[in-house]
């Protein structure tokens, strides 16, 4: 009810009486007023006089209130040490694809490779519950998706050109703007969940303090809607999750990669290998030409290129 | 100590004084006793007499006793709901590559495709932790891996052929003797672990109760000595895994199945696909020749086929 006195507050200009919410909702008018105070409570800036109500600004949080109609499925909190552990948590408990779990701060965010995230205020870290009716060996793809869907949101809210970098980075004009990460849990025939991690440099200042990042505030010189964003990505995601099992994914994200046709050095578990990058597998892993003309195929590792 | 004790009366055919025992292992007579006794109480039949103890017959259980060097790696339980709760318990709390899970009973075994697994007293039901350095795409391959290795262990262990049905069956004259299930967590770089769930007819009567299966028992017409069948496949399993990443389990798997070149039938989430098995990708996938000359790509799903 709390939402939809918000929703309603929100779709009023001027002030909205006691009486005229408490027809519209079919709750009290003192009903109203407490629902009034919640939000308050929160952070939103309601006016109150004889007139009824006001609401004079929103705080800038991700609050379940900031998303009408996906209220029940966002977890929001205001410190987590990473998403990823409650969002597994609330996966291995049942929980729906869908479920989105959005932390203000991360007192121990994680990257890829075991590295730690730095989650600067103004940011976006949230994770996002899958349960992708794909086999083990094909939801690994969802890395390429998630880049993909991310990169598509960025340009069409923004307009500026994001692209993509093998593995899974966002990139605008060669700088970093989003972190991915994947973590699975699957059986023999099938998986049981995949809980996106994603990082955003909204309105953080980031170019300052990390090397080749870059946030959406220091891009276009003003802060983004953030909520706008996490439903523009998170529909995104879940909208191409039904192509995981073919190839339109791997044809998306050749489409919009920095890192094809490039000089590439790839530090993985083994040798580094260094080449120019001709494409990518079935499975995402990236296909490197050497100088002596033989291919390697690499599954994993961190990607270094010159140009982008 | 207890395990010492065991193996020193192993290695001794007629009696073996208590005052020897206490010399060769450097505790006291009374220590010794009391080690006797607890081996007693698990079941190991050992004769006391003025000279000394003779270790008359040991309990049909898959105790740790009975994997001299492994003890401490045996998680070893009369009943488990699964071997795999147990397992995954472990390995999420950083069990070692090679914690093994042995139950004498399942009183809610599970196989592939959300299956009951039906848990006939002589099997042998127990999850291995594996923790391979591959990639998420390449890990499902430890499914045509295991199944590689209990068919190589049995045909060596009893001299009857065991062959390898897709994706991971392993069958005798065309009749299920094992049945395998891997699970896996994975973040997008690296597996956290893989346990894996393995059920062998050894000792079993289920021949008049599983249609299509078969057991060692049945096969041989005596029991077959289930720890050294434990001890065969584990060892082939943790011994071919550094192979994961390359192509070599899927040679082995072509040299030992009987799928490939047959009249199959797959059920799979999708439609069922009928046509002749041609071979297995990179990934395990089966490649399935329809009628009209289109080559399907299945990832998972029931194989059905005509002769073996």
């Amino acid at each position: 009810m709390r939402h939809h006195v918000l929703a309603a507050l929100r779709d009023h200009d001027g002030y909205l009486s006691g009486q005229a919410l408490s027809r519209q909702l079919g709750i009290s008018r003192v009903a109203v007023w407490k629902h009034v105070r919640a939000l308050m409570a929160l952070g939103y800036v309601v006016k109150v006089s004889p007139r009824g109500y006001h609401l004079e600004s929103s705080p800038d949080l991700l609050l379940p209130t900031e998303f009408p109609g996906w209220e029940s499925r966002i977890h929001h909190v205001a410190v987590a040490d990473s998403t990823m552990h409650l969002a597994r948590s609330l996966a291995r408990a049942g929980a729906d694809e869908g479920t989105l779990v959005i932390a203000e701060q991360q007192s121990g965010g994680r990257g890829r490779l075991q590295r730690s995230w730095l989650s600067l205020p103004g940011g976006i870290y949230m994770t996002l519950v899958t349960r992708p009716a794909a086999a083990p060996t094909q939801a690994p793809r969802i890395n390429l998706l998630v880049a993909v869907a991310v990169s598509d949101a960025i340009e069409r809210l923004y307009g500026i050109p994001a692209r993509v970098k093998w593995p899974n980075d966002v990139l605008i004009n060669g700088r970093k703007v989003c972190g991915i990460l994947a973590e699975m849990e699957a059986e023999s025939d099938a998986v049981r969940f995949v809980n996106v991690g994603i990082g955003l440099n909204a309105n953080s200042h980031v170019a300052d303090v990390q090397q080749g990042a870059v946030s959406l505030l220091e891009l276009l010189g003003r802060p983004v809607d953030r909520a706008r964003l996490v439903r523009e990505v998170v529909e995104g995601v879940l909208s191409r999750l039904p192509r995981l099992t073919d190839m339109s994914i791997i044809e998306e994200w050749r489409s919009r990669t920095v890192t094809l046709g490039r000089e590439v050095s790839v530090v993985a578990a083994g040798a580094p290998v260094a080449g120019v990058a001709v494409d990518i597998g079935a499975s995402g892993a990236l296909l490197v030409r050497a100088k002596d003309g033989q291919v390697h195929e690499v599954v994993a590792g961190d990607c270094v290129q010159a140009e982008y």
